[in-house]
């Protein structure tokens, strides 16, 4: 790195809502060279080229990482594996590679597995919290990640200047840039985020189910709106998320359940200061996580979807 | 009703945030008369009379309905029983009866049962589908109802010329009246309104029970917020709903559980389809009630919390 941040040729893994925004947030900063696309296929590229949000499209993973000095994964976490044992043998030795998956442990553990010692070590494991419901490239914009936060969770083995490359990039995207240990990530990201999707999932396939749905869905109103809203991110991306962050999730719906079955018997049995007390706890929680995001202490943003 | 449609003696029983818009509303359509505020207490009425909502306070019940053309319950549904009791013996002949619970099966039990069978062909049970987390009277406005949804839901005894009063008088608060029956009501309502509120409260309780809930809550996103804004409306209000609601709460309640308990088997058994499955009916369901909100087939609003 020279005194002007600045990338030479940087290589996006998946242009889709996440990759796309990072690459425009970095263009408005003019810190970034050329900028090569890998997708599935030449086809899944086309939008990206024809908006120039990419300067090329790779023709194999192999291909779109060997003259770059960074590359950023931007797919499904279920996919890591696979990407960075087909990006193994053509890396440059210089290569700073990160993530953008909602899940950390899983994709640490697939870049421990299938990257060098030496390449692991320059792997900086990165989630941007941010995101809409609406997912592809067509999507993204470069202010996505203006005052939003971006977790990285680096490891012991993780080289101090990869890691502070990758805040740098972050910072110029327009982000807050904060450091937890992958757990923690992982925890809290279950609770606040995987687990309101799954909710958020359930309920209107639920009501879906129930048949008279249109005219169930005809009389709801602005409450159930913002409550579902997450119920229209992408199937496949939130269904890979589950996995990738499986045992975490898991531990938290089951609070989760046993929360519900509280509420439910205390409604049955008519214990309505068990009902009063539960609602009265989560009212107290969730003002205060207001007057946090009014005071600045998290995230602004609305519809994150890929939290 | 003369042909320009007038009420000239409003009473209302529970000047909060619905109590207090229903009338400021009418005041900016200019077909009010003299406003009576009823409360619990007198000082419960101070500060609507020295925000002007209301002209004078009622000292009973019985006093405050003595003269009145229409009287508006706008107390949670609990109340309802004792405050029909409380107006029997002071009802003139011709006065309106309507209220603005969210759940009507046991508000109309509650007529039914304390009003003489002449009352109660001119009680027309209501339900404004609108109103915000914030609740009390400083918190009413004029526009609350402005292209929202009230729903009302007559019985076979109701008076039709009762039904097209109340029927006027929301359409001059700005907003689009629906019939359907009690029942229709409370199970639309119980799936689309109070289910959430309950997978709300137990959500955030279950999260501030988590013990690190400061750090927990401090990176949550706009995700979590639209999908836990519910959990700060009222929690008396809300216990109030669910015990008025009860029967059809729990039922959904129970379809929701078990939907829940399909999904956390699916992950916990690796059953990638069932999930993905899941997820893609939702979205698919979830997206045609954005397509319904987009063409004005259903109410816009935000944050509604009366539902």
């Amino acid at each position: 790195m020279t005194e002007k941040f600045y990338i030479e040729r940087l290589t996006v893994i998946g242009v889709g809502l996440i990759g796309g925004s990072l690459i425009r947030a970095l263009k408005r900063a003019d810190c970034v060279g050329q900028v090569t696309g890998c997708g599935r296929t030449r086809e899944a590229l086309e939008p990206a080229l024809e908006l120039g949000v990419i300067d090329r499209a790779g023709d194999s993973v192999a291909a779109a990482v060997a003259d770059a000095d960074l590359v950023v994964l931007a797919t499904p976490p279920s996919t890591s594996g696979e990407l960075f044992a087909a990006m193994r043998e053509a890396l440059p030795e210089h290569t700073v590679i990160t993530d953008v998956g909602s899940a950390k442990g899983s994709v640490i553990q697939a870049a421990r597995d299938h990257l060098t010692a030496e390449q692991f070590s320059r792997f900086v494991p990165g989630h941007p919290v941010a995101g809409t419901e609406k997912s592809g490239v067509e999507a993204s914009f470069a202010d996505l990640f203006d005052a939003h936060r971006v977790i990285l969770t680096p490891v012991n083995e993780t080289d101090p200047a990869a890691l502070a490359m990758v805040e740098t990039l972050w910072q110029h995207a327009g982000a807050e840039v904060i450091r937890m240990p992958a757990r923690q990530h992982d925890a809290t990201l279950a609770a606040t985020s995987h687990l309101p999707h799954m909710l958020a999932y359930a309920l209107v396939d639920c009501l879906a189910g129930m048949g008279e749905h249109r005219d169930i869905f005809r009389y709801a109103a602005g409450g159930f709106a913002d409550f579902t809203r997450i119920a229209s991110s992408s199937p496949q991306m939130w269904h890979d998320i589950c996995f990738a962050n499986r045992d975490e999730l898991l531990d938290v719906m089951a609070r989760f359940q046993e929360q519900l079955t509280t509420l439910t018997a205390a409604i049955e049995n008519d214990d309505r200061q068990t009902v009063v007390n539960m609602f009265e706890r989560a009212k107290a929680a969730r003002d205060r996580f207001s007057d946090l995001r009014a005071a600045g202490g998290t995230v602004v943003g609305s519809g994150d979807s890929s939290e």
